[in-house]
Order: C-alpha cells, then sequence, then structure tokens
C-alpha cells in the first residue's frame, strides 16, 4: 500500500479538490504507477487529518474520471493507462492576423452597405422592453421548427399584399439567414442538383451552392435576364433568380420571361426556380414589380425572402416558401430541424410587422433612398455622354458604365487615386472563362452614404473619370466638378 | 390603334394604378392581343381626362412588368405572350392536420424538458433592456461571421475554467444551435464521411448526419463507452461522443478509454472525434467531469456545446471549437457564411458569462435539479431489488430498469395505464438490427417538473410496476406506494 502525504492548504480550495488533484497530477506524471494500491479512505482522513467525507468525495471523483479503479473489499487502485500521455507543450500557433485592407476612402460606394442611421431603434426598443416587460416566459421554451405561426402569418399577409406572393403559413420556414435557408433546401431537394444562376449574380449564394456541392452552369442575360433557350441548354435542374431586380445588373425582368422560365419548370419533373427577392421593397418609380411566384400556377417556385436588407443587417431572419411538393418533402425529411431564430426576436418582428411598423419603415427608407439615389444621379451628369448609368430606379446601388474609353480596372483605379472606392461589375462574374475585355462597369452603392458624401464622392468620380477622356466635350462640367469636389 | 375607355373611380386606389391594372388585366385576358398599338399617353390623358404623367406613370409600370413594349417615336405595343397563362383556381390543398398526441398525463417524465420557471428571466430583461437604452445601434450593423469576439472570448474562458478546453477565441464559431453547426462542420470535413455513434445515442444529431448524407455505423458502448477496438473496426474516420455524459446511458467515459479514443484519432489523417459536451455543467456528486478536449494533445477533437440546455431552449446559441487543422479550411473554404445570431443576443450572453450571472445560474440550476434527482430516487425506492437505477447524480434523468420480468413495451404500457410517460431506451438506439429482447429500461426525466409531481408520478409508477411482479418481496413497499399516489 501506497502512503500518500498530500501538502493541504487551509484556505483556497476545498480540501477533497486538493486531494482529487494532488493524485490525480501523480498518475498523470507517472509517479504513482498503475496497479497500485491507495489507502482505503478512512486511513487517508485519518492521515491527513481531515473527515472521511473528504477523502471519499476525492475518491469518487478519481474513480468517475477513470484514474482510479475499486474492486469490493480490497479498496482503491491506480488504473492501468497503458495510453501514453502527451505532454508536448501546447503549440499555440497563433494565425498570422491578415492585414486587413484598412485604407480610409474619402467615399466608399458600396453596394453592400446599408443606412443604420435609419434603423427604427426606438422603436425596436419598445417592442422588445414591452414584450420582456410581459412575463412572456414561454418565450424561452423551444418554438416551433419552422417558426412561430404567429410571424410566419404576418410575413404571408405581407407578402401578399406586397409582393403578390401566394402562400399560406405552414408552407414558410423562417430562418437565421438566406445562407441556413439555402443549406435547409439543398437537404430538401436532395442529391446534388446543377444550378443555373445569371452572371454576373449575387456571389454570396453560388458560394453556397458551390460549398453544397452543386454543379453551377453560370447562364447569360439578356435585357430581359437570364435567357431562356440557353437554360434549357444548360443541363440544369433548378434556376436560381433574381426576377424583380436582380443583382448587381439591376435588370428587371418582363412578365415573358417570367412565364418562359415557368413552363421551363414546367417541363420536367423536379425543376424548380428559386426566387430571390432580396430588395424588391425599394423602387423609386411606379409600383414594386411583383414577384415571379404570383405569377407561378404549378408550384414551381421557391422564394427566398429576408429582412437582413429591409431592416438592418444584424436581424438574422429570412424566409423560404416551399411550393406544396417539395413541403411535402421537408415534412418527412427535415421537420425535425429546430428553428434557428430566437423567440424573442420571432415575436419582436411579428409586432413589428403586424403593428403597421414594417410598411412605415419601408415607406420612409424609400423616401431616404430615393433622395439619396436622385443625389447621386444628380452628381453624375457631367458624366453623361461618355458614360451611361443603368439599373437605377430601384435598390441601393447603379451601374456605371463607361462607354468607350476606360476599362474596369482603370475605373475603379482612376477612382481610388481620388480616394473614391467603386467596385468593379465582374466582381460578380461566375463564368471560368471570362469573355474577351467589355468597356468598363463599376457598381456605386449610396445605401449607407449621406447626401453631401455622395455629392463629394461623386464630383471626385468627375473629376477623376473627365481628366483621362481624350474627347472632353463637356469641359465645363468636368471643370466644375473638379471645383466642387475640391470644397 | 385601340381606344381605351377605361372607368375610373375617383376616389380609392390612385388614377394611374387604376389605369395600370385595368390594362395589364386586359392584356391578361387576351382582350388586348399581343401587338396592338396603344394609345400615345398624350391621348390616353386626353381621353380620360386625366394629367400626362398620370398615363405615363401607368404605362412605365407596364413596361417595367413587360406588359408593352415601346419603339422610340412609334409609341407602345402590347407585348407578344405566347406562353399561356394558366388560370387554374388556387388549389390550395389544406394539409391534413396530424391530430397530435395530446393525451394529457398526470406525470409526463420527459427527458426533454428544462425547467423554465428558474429562468433567469429577470436578470435577462434586465441585460437585454441596459443593452438596448445604451443606444447601441451598431448591434444592428453585420458583426464578425464566427460570433463576437467579446462573446466567444467570454465563452473560452468559461470553458477554459469549467471544463479544461484549451482553446482561442479564434478557434470558436458560434452558431445559431448544435444542428446548424454541424452543418457547418458538415462542409468542413468535405466529402461524406463514415460516423461512428454510440448506440443508443442522441437521435436528433443521428439525424442531421443522415440528412447530410454520411453513412452512419453504431457502435457498442461496454461501461467505460464506446468500445474502441469496435470503433478501429468500424470503418468510421469522425467518431462522435459525448464522453462527461453519454445521452441517454448517464456512462461516464474513463481516463483510458479518453485516451484509446485519442490514439484512435491520432493513427490516421483526418481522423477526428467530435465531443458533445451537451449537459455537462449538470453533475450532483464532486466535480464535473473535465472535457475530453482537456487531454487532447495532437488537434484530434472537435468540441461541441450549446446554452440551450444550461439557460433555455429558445437562446438559440451554441458553440464549436475547432482544432487548428480544420480551422485553416474552415478559414479557406466556410468563412463567408454570416453569423446566424442576432447581435444583441449575443450581446446578452456576454454580459451574462462575464458578470458571473452565468455561473450563479448553473449553481442555482444545480442545486435544484440535485433537490428533483434526489426525490426521484428516494420515491422510488420500493422498487429497489426488482428495478435497479443507472445514470444518476448527473443530467436531468435516470433510466430505471427491470432486472428480469419486464420488457420495455410493458414498463412504458404499465405506466401509461397510471397516466404516468416514461421513454423507453431503444427509442434512441441506431443499430438497425436491435438485438434480442433485453430486459426493459426506460428514461425518467425530472427537469420540468416540480418535487410533488415528481413524488406523485414515481408512486404511481411504484403501484404499476408492483403490480405485475410475479415475486413480490416488498409488499409492504408497493402498499405504500399504492396508498401514496391514490392522495
Amino acid at each position: 500500500m501506497y502512503e500518500l502525504t498530500i501538502p493541504l492548504n487551509e484556505e483556497g480550495k476545498p480540501l477533497y479538490e486538493q486531494i482529487y488533484e494532488y493524485i490525480k497530477t501523480q498518475i498523470r506524471e507517472r509517479n504513482l504507477p498503475a496497479g497500485i494500491r491507495l489507502p482505503s479512505s478512512r486511513m487517508l482522513a485519518a492521515h491527513l487529518g481531515v473527515s472521511r467525507s473528504t477523502t471519499q468525495l476525492a475518491y469518487d471523483q478519481l474513480l468517475s474520471e477513470g484514474y482510479l479503479e475499486s474492486e469490493p473489499r480490497r479498496g482503491y487502485y491506480v488504473a492501468q493507462l497503458d495510453v501514453l500521455f502527451h505532454f508536448k507543450a501546447e503549440q499555440k500557433t497563433e494565425m498570422k492576423k491578415k492585414q486587413k485592407e484598412n485604407r480610409s476612402w474619402v467615399c466608399d460606394f458600396s453596394p453592400r452597405g446599408v443606412d443604420l442611421d435609419s434603423f427604427p431603434y426606438g422603436i425596436w426598443k419598445k417592442l422588445s422592453n414591452n414584450i420582456l416587460n410581459e412575463d412572456n416566459r414561454i418565450l424561452f421554451s423551444a418554438g416551433e421548427n419552422k417558426g412561430d405561426y404567429a410571424l410566419r402569418q404576418a410575413i404571408c399577409t405581407y407578402l401578399y399584399g406586397a409582393r403578390g406572393v401566394n402562400c399560406r403559413p405552414e408552407q414558410l420556414i423562417v430562418g437565421a439567414g438566406n445562407e441556413y435557408l439555402l443549406m435547409l433546401l439543398n437537404q430538401i431537394l436532395g442529391d446534388s442538383s446543377v444550378i443555373a444562376m445569371e452572371t454576373p449574380t449575387y456571389t454570396q449564394a453560388y458560394r453556397v451552392f458551390e460549398r453544397l456541392g452543386h454543379r453551377i452552369v453560370p447562364v447569360e442575360m439578356d435585357a430581359a435576364g437570364m435567357e431562356t433557350e440557353k437554360l434549357s441548354e444548360s443541363g440544369a435542374d433548378i434556376a436560381y433568380v433574381m426576377p424583380s431586380h436582380q443583382f448587381p445588373t439591376g435588370i428587371v425582368m418582363p412578365i415573358r420571361r417570367r412565364m418562359e422560365l415557368l413552363s421551363w419548370a414546367a417541363k420536367k419533373e423536379g425543376r424548380y426556380l428559386i426566387e430571390d427577392d432580396y430588395d424588391s421593397e425599394f423602387r423609386y418609380r411606379g409600383k414594386p414589380i411583383p414577384s415571379l411566384q404570383s405569377a407561378d400556377r404549378g408550384g414551381q417556385v421557391i422564394y427566398l425572402g429576408s429582412f437582413s436588407r429591409a431592416v438592418a443587417p444584424a436581424i438574422r431572419v429570412s424566409y423560404m416558401m416551399l411550393p406544396e411538393r417539395l413541403l411535402d418533402v421537408y415534412e418527412k425529411t427535415c421537420s425535425f430541424y429546430a428553428s434557428t431564430v430566437s423567440r424573442v426576436d420571432q415575436r419582436i418582428l411579428t409586432e413589428f410587422i403586424t403593428g403597421g411598423y414594417y410598411e412605415r419603415h419601408l415607406n420612409k427608407m424609400r423616401s431616404i433612398y430615393k433622395a439619396k439615389h436622385d443625389a447621386l444621379l444628380a452628381a453624375l451628369e457631367p458624366l453623361e455622354g461618355a458614360f451611361s448609368v443603368s439599373g437605377e430606379y430601384a435598390g441601393i446601388h447603379i451601374l456605371l458604365k463607361s462607354r468607350e474609353e476606360l476599362s474596369e480596372e482603370e475605373m475603379v483605379a482612376r477612382a481610388a487615386e481620388k480616394g473614391v472606392r467603386v467596385y468593379g461589375l465582374s466582381e460578380f462574374d461566375i463564368r471560368t472563362r471570362k469573355e474577351e475585355k467589355e468597356a468598363g462597369t463599376v457598381l456605386l452603392g449610396y445605401a449607407s452614404l449621406g447626401k453631401e458624401e455622395i455629392q463629394k464622392g461623386a464630383a471626385l468620380l468627375c473629376a477623376a473619370y473627365c481628366q483621362v477622356r481624350s474627347t472632353v466635350q463637356e469641359d465645363r462640367a468636368c471643370a466644375e466638378a473638379e471645383a466642387s469636389s475640391a470644397v
């Protein structure tokens, strides 16, 4: 039998813990070899001058963790730990922190920005406080897997009114962001499919599909959007489209093309259209364009929407509407997945929609974004002639295209020289082999910028682009731009 | 040219919208055939007695949606819509509502329950209100993809202290629930792997792996958990284990077995152990068992944890710790995924942990659950002899096993006759071919029940099981149980 003299410290850790840790360390360091018998808990207690329950607790813990073994009426033995412990010093290989491009821009026309100043913070806070003040303890128990019914109902009602989407709350799945919903959809659609995507497109969705193992076929667009004939030839089963306001081109798909896509889908079983209606709320001329889903009579459209763009990015709530056939598959194979959105957030959003705040917020944002949009177009007027604007009157960015002289690279570089960041259209091109160099096109996002920033940035841009034009027809405008950018 | 007489209503919808809808309907119903030329906006305005901007707006909208086409200086034509509209009446096939088993139980020993009454509602509300009152507008902008650094740091510190987990915040990914994190992990691990799981096991994780297309090999357990030899023979690359408190058996894996698993993983590149430490916080005797990860020196363990069990189910926050090799893969291939947890929730949780509330909450829950646990064990004493209890002193359920007479089915049925719901162990068995019938074992969860409910339910159970015992050795106890259940 081994005698244990354990140095104990009356203050600090509980005595049983000190005993436990001492013995454990001795075993791990091979000072207490395997097979050796330890004193009984009674003997050890007497030896150390502590109570028996103290030593018993320490032994029990060592037994639980497997450092000791016990035999009835024979006592405690050090366990056979024949697998070596490796005590390599922890090599915490600190990853080199990527030196993030931290350049400070005079004006960053990011197409990903949002206007956070206009986030309805006060209302959100009020709703949140009210909900928690009501002792809604139930909101911390598990909710419905598809999302709480009240929220799904509120979204359906909104979608029907605003987007013409026909759906029952049962068809709707609420989830923490589009990416999560696409992961879920991937499991509903089953084996990896061939997915057709517009090019250029929303590259985040492209990455998700790629990571999930799908083959992606880029399909070219004409002025009406994805070309049906090319889609038919592509061998795709699924087409991912943004018919109401294609990102990044801003193309609105006319009704004829929509009907063509719907007939393409109807021609073969298992064909679906994924409609990503990502920012259809923002349109500054006329009424919103109805959704593709609103024209779907055959249950061919999977409709995706989100509050991240319309309310705020950190509100991780998106929704996906499944046609009946896919809903059946979901119910059978994927309905075990618990909801990914906290119920408090679901409840806040429900009241935000049903209380009329959402509509008011959208109206307000529409007018704020329209003012920024108008300011940008006005400030770019000096470039008229040598440059053309497209994708305007909707969304939160426009496209600026050089009619001839400048390549995309040059447009980005010239702007950067003036401290202005613009985004090349080719960033969103998903073709593996790009076509011969086209005239340069850049994206100018304006959501996160103030009116003065927009004017300043646009003036700098005019100056940057005027300077290099070979056929300067509007010297006066350029000079003005130069002057105003210097202010 | 076609003359349009459109019935206009001065009240109600804007005039341009009435014009737009009238024309659209006429086109859809083929009353305005394709190719026909419409009056100019000026002429139509004069004809209808409205302003020209009104008719222009209507035409613009119809153009945007593709119902009309325009030719410069020639006017507006109805577009060629050669794809037929299908006006099938919407067949909203209301899904038959599953008649949910809505039986009301006298006592439901669900192992999935949690004690919601003890949720720290007041503190959660206070933290939430404080955070929103501080005008934390920034919390509504997009945060870090892995989760906010402060939260990851708080979790790391907690995990190191409480579970011995060695990790840097950089290795931690915060996500909306374990299932989401497993979907992400699936993409990090790449092609479908063979995954070894203990049987019985946590069936939710089993379903996720199955849906994601993995082949799952059930590996038998002995008293020390997953059998290493069988794991080696299984052909698996990944083993999913719950070493500190296996669900549902409650087995604690001793250190020797842990070292064996770690050496199994070290033997071949690409082998990993997924440690799901789902409820390690609740242990009622001695100290918590350290995590498997704490003994990992080779970077073989992926560590998964969650606040859903420890705080509340609707707090959809889990975390996954990646070893360095997998972290590299994540950074290269999956770091584009945005976080799935709202930043307000992340912030509340951060303050909940760093403010010491989490530890206090765990201590409180440990003592509440221990009291329930003790009450259940005491109330089941009459069954001693013919039944044995295992998996006690930890977690929120125990296992009750019939030593001989009763099958699982009978145990569930007899209990149900008394209005008591118990859960058969075989529900969690993932073997496709089950072994010959073993003596019945049922799970009794107690987290969501009050002490009196537990006593009442246990007494009914004693009565139910005593009645059918052929060799009743403790008639007195049974009679007492019967009597007390009748109260």
